[in-house]
């Protein structure tokens, strides 16, 4: 659900989105204009008090978002009317050394890299906290018989163990993807043209310099309509919510009053229904992953940025982007809250089991739940 | 874009999002409320005096948006807090009255159409804008000549009146669309199994005066998981929204450089290159349609709601609807603004038609503008 | 599915592939090239002895597939050779009456309305078989009582006969919309530019002649970069599909071995495990309409033709539009065969209602049942 | 586009079609049967005589796609029938050592992948094409001026090599990222629950031998319901499609008729506009490119597959994966034909560079190029 203050928190968005609300777009922008400079002063292309005059100045500004959102809409982005204010509150001296040789789409990118970094340090955290109490599941059952059901059947015997193991595999590849994709993603700086003409001779140097300083990948070449950055996280994302979806739906499917294998360790109230314990986790999380796919579609469907700036699918990048951290953080967070709190009740998988009593002992279960666990 | 601050209005999308966002939202859950207890009381369902009391309970209710959406999570919505807050509110006897034979996805579902009415008459209001200042190039411009092109390449002569009749025809049939699906949006009333058991023996008339009172239409039976409404309104906000993209890359296009054939009234200044005249209003339309597709398929794929209430694609149509309306509002209120301030160069079009001096007077293109602008 | 032999039948697509595949496209631009020359003749644009030579040619011209295939990669699509091949068969004199006054898109784009038109018949018939089979359960199980679920968890007593009304609302109501969108798709004929020049001065009536004798609506004025009736279809075809994904979707946990309230006339077997009745109908109707809401994404997507003709959005249509027919078509065929053949367990439906003993009858479920079914 | 002979040239996708249609799919069922059977009887769990038998079997039978098709129905997969086949091949004795211990999915998976890395081989080969050609082009015109293009409006003087050199990255990272997904393919089995009991105690060594003689990688555990895999190479595909996206909407714009600064070596025609030259390659590659993004959402709104086998997700992956594939190979296909075959004109180059005349030679352009062109 997107970051408002009233669906945030049954969404899961609500940690994630303080890494990209309004005031960390602002800061992250700043972050850049800031390390951009001093780069710049690193090689000599700009003073370095001029540099240091800059960072005090960003550090006292005073934005009003309301207003900069206002000041946005001429150029088509917010750098435009910032690098303004931050001049403004550098002095007429310094303030020559704001934004030296970078482009918008520079700063735009950079700081969009930032904030990814920062709402995936949670996201990742989520997800890795749910495999672990995948995890935890399926070594407490490696050896808790239920039933396995293929087609909504009931077909032979297998261990909740596995199941939670199977919940932890997907858990955890898909963290490690995204972590790659997250990791990978460099600085932009390219200047106006992409040439980093604007920088000459020192725009490789201060690409890397800024880099550096933001702890950001380094980019080789500018890649300001080179997306295939953008369109590799936008997959590791969609992999993630979906990663999640899966144990999402077990667990509705068995926390079902037919099945009741499974119960929230908070099930959602109902005001009229004293008897119902509704899987409210499981139900947001799933919710939340179902938001992801479309997004990547978005975000794949936008790489056809065209010549050096795209005219529109460079912008159409920043709310789809942002949405889908917040849709797959919450699915995250929310699956996380969920089997965290999972309660097993092996004795109801022992009674639906009796039902079709089939045979077939699940003899290589608990070894598969072992290679899981102990694989990571 | 999102409905952030920052962002909003350079998306278009700061109008339509006032009737987005959680105030939005609370007010309508409350209207809703409000209207069930009257409607209840008007057909003796509960004591009238009651219902009197929940109103003045409800306009008086200071709801602290971050305290509901904390609230909102234990049950998986926020009717459920909001409805405590207003039998507190309302006090014992008439609290007996609140929410009568309801369930919260009657409130939610209710409160949801009430949203798209409101958002949808701004979007509306910014197609139809669009669509008169197409029409008005169109007649302005019914005789100048224009190159067609073909995949990119000159083609055969047209006018650009037959190139913006298109536009407005377009834009028109898509207000059409969407008009007729948000209207054909009924009430939500069927209680906690879509029975309407607990407002039995009145629900059906409950049902219809709680319509009539919100303005909107009567629901035959209850759809709480008979989503094609929402599908339909889903797939007329992506066709608004492509009929919005068809003009802005239009417009991209001609205001290239080399082409030069129209410019907008506010191009966007660039810092480091003064020369440039970017068409930035289409840029941000594009940018804003191209978010469609990607929400409408959520939507679509979340039509599958499971048994009587779904445990998922239910909220996820929450953010996913609001936010197609962001993305539609904002692609149609920045192509306005793009088609009202178009400036035409007659002159270019003239030196480009020369290039390949091809044949074929554009004999009909005058009497087919005319039958578009003819049938508005 | 995808048009295979191998997986058509399994997917539902096989009656509606015999209107989709290369033999019908084939036939449809032979049928629009036929029509195009009588029409003109009809309006003396060219000779009508010229049209009949040329009817005659086309019924007489065998097509090599792969030959037309091969040949349409230099222009883009098959238009362009096998108007070379009608001409060469209709001879010197009369070949020169072929194509009058058209372009490739006019011929690509009324054919393929064409196709829509005969597979939404089959389409159209199988939902409505579907529709009319849920009808059925529905009046057949009006007062069969039924635990109703939310969020998977049961809830308060409903019926069956008004669930499976719940599946005929959805039904209707997109086939409804689907006819609709299908019916209101026109002929396209604006010659090279879009603006009939090549036809002065009997385009228009040309234009009318053509849509009258293929049985198409009339155009109004060439809409060949105005795609708001493609978008329109694909939203109907998605939302098709999700009203069969809603019934499709509660058979399978309905047909659940601890549900086991309905169960398929013939279900699928299972080589190794001999107790299992799985749903495949169900499973195959759902697994087809998971697969519209991505290519109604992609259709909308691609509304954004440029100038006079679209360099890739166009294209994109035609593999996208016929696949979302199959789709579609194969969800509505399997769910057909599904619910025509639907089983109901009215004791397991009475077991499971007394494992929550709720209470509340559900008063008004009878009627809602009654204003489904009568309303049809 | 889809598969068929109509259209499958004029897409790219005959060559990708070869190793992804029916003929392929019953090829790479036999051939997961015939290496299951060996692969037990290498660790004793059948007869090593049967399996020969059982390969001598296969090899020799005459299987009738129609047929098989229409047999898939009742089960829900052609490896029911399929298997069937063999065993009355096989005859009596043998035919009991055909399928140990595996389940319909164990097939169906393991074939997908083996078709997968089939037709990955021929569309990661035009992505390399693709990109060499690009190297060439950035190479040939290192230093060649030509006007960079921010929103569609002239910038900044760049060179045609470093627009080349930014193609040839992304084509080289999509493949890069591409070939890993495809080459972490692993087999699938894990018997009808996923527990590997049917073939106690020799699962996991009937895997890994079974993964081996296939080529593909070992499982560790079987990932029936964990479609991460899955979900990353749909991923992948989707961002080597906009990979392709992006060269291809460079070589539209660029070779339109105001901007003449490349065209394609094999233009298409128009049967009435001799003087086009339509990029008939890199349109085509466009509309190609289009539909992957729509896929890629539906692979990865499907990976909630329930329980042990899932009741719809699973089926939903086999079309839509190979249309995928269809694309993404289509797309590269035809790309590469354009940029193999590009003409550049740098006189046109200089004529528009003059146009705006701006300052700032492009420094660091040929330094970049080397970076990039360097680094393969």
């Amino acid at each position: 659900m997107t970051s408002t203050t009233l669906f945030g928190p049954l969404a899961g968005a609500d940690r994630v989105e303080a890494a990209l609300d309004d005031a960390a777009w602002v800061r992250a922008l700043l972050d850049v204009e800031v390390a951009l400079s001093r780069a710049a002063a690193a090689h000599g292309a700009v003073p370095a008090a001029h540099a240091e005059v800059i960072a005090a100045a960003a550090a006292g500004l005073q934005v009003d978002v309301a207003e900069l959102g206002a000041a946005a809409v001429e150029g088509g982005n917010p750098v435009i009317p910032l690098v303004r204010a931050i001049r403004a509150a550098a002095g007429a001296e310094a303030g020559r050394s704001v934004h030296p040789g970078a482009t918008s789409q520079d700063v735009m990118d950079s700081a969009l890299v930032l904030l990814v970094r920062r709402a995936a340090e949670i996201l990742l955290a989520d997800l890795a906290g749910a495999a672990d109490a995948a995890a935890g599941l399926a070594v407490a059952h490696r050896d808790t018989p239920m039933i396995a059901r293929t087609l909504g059947q009931q077909a032979l015997p297998s261990t909740f163990g596995l199941v939670a193991a199977g919940w932890c595999a997907g858990l955890d590849r898909a963290g490690a993807l995204l972590r790659a994709a997250v990791v990978g993603l460099p600085v932009q700086f390219g200047g106006a043209a992409g040439t980093l003409a604007a920088s000459h001779p020192h725009g490789p140097a201060v690409a890397d310099s800024l880099a550096d300083a933001l702890g950001l990948a380094r980019q080789g070449v500018p890649w300001h309509t080179e997306r295939t950055r953008i369109g590799e996280l936008a997959g590791a994302l969609g992999v993630a919510a979906g990663a999640c979806a899966k144990p999402a739906t077990d667990v509705v499917l068995l926390a079902g009053t037919e099945l009741g294998e499974v119960s929230e360790a908070a099930p959602g109230d109902s005001s009229s229904m004293p008897h119902k314990r509704n899987p409210i986790a499981a139900v947001t999380a799933r919710a939340a992953a179902r938001r992801a796919p479309g997004l990547v579609a978005t975000l794949l469907a936008s790489m056809d940025h065209e010549h050096q700036r795209a005219a529109g699918p460079w912008h159409a990048e920043w709310p789809t982007l942002t949405d889908l951290l917040r849709a797959t953080g919450g699915a995250a967070a929310r699956l996380r809250v969920c089997l965290a709190g999972l309660t097993v009740h092996p004795e109801a998988m022992a009674r639906n089991l009796a039902l079709t009593a089939p045979g077939d002992a699940p003899h290589h279960a608990g070894e598969l739940v072992d290679r899981v666990v102990g694989s990571r």
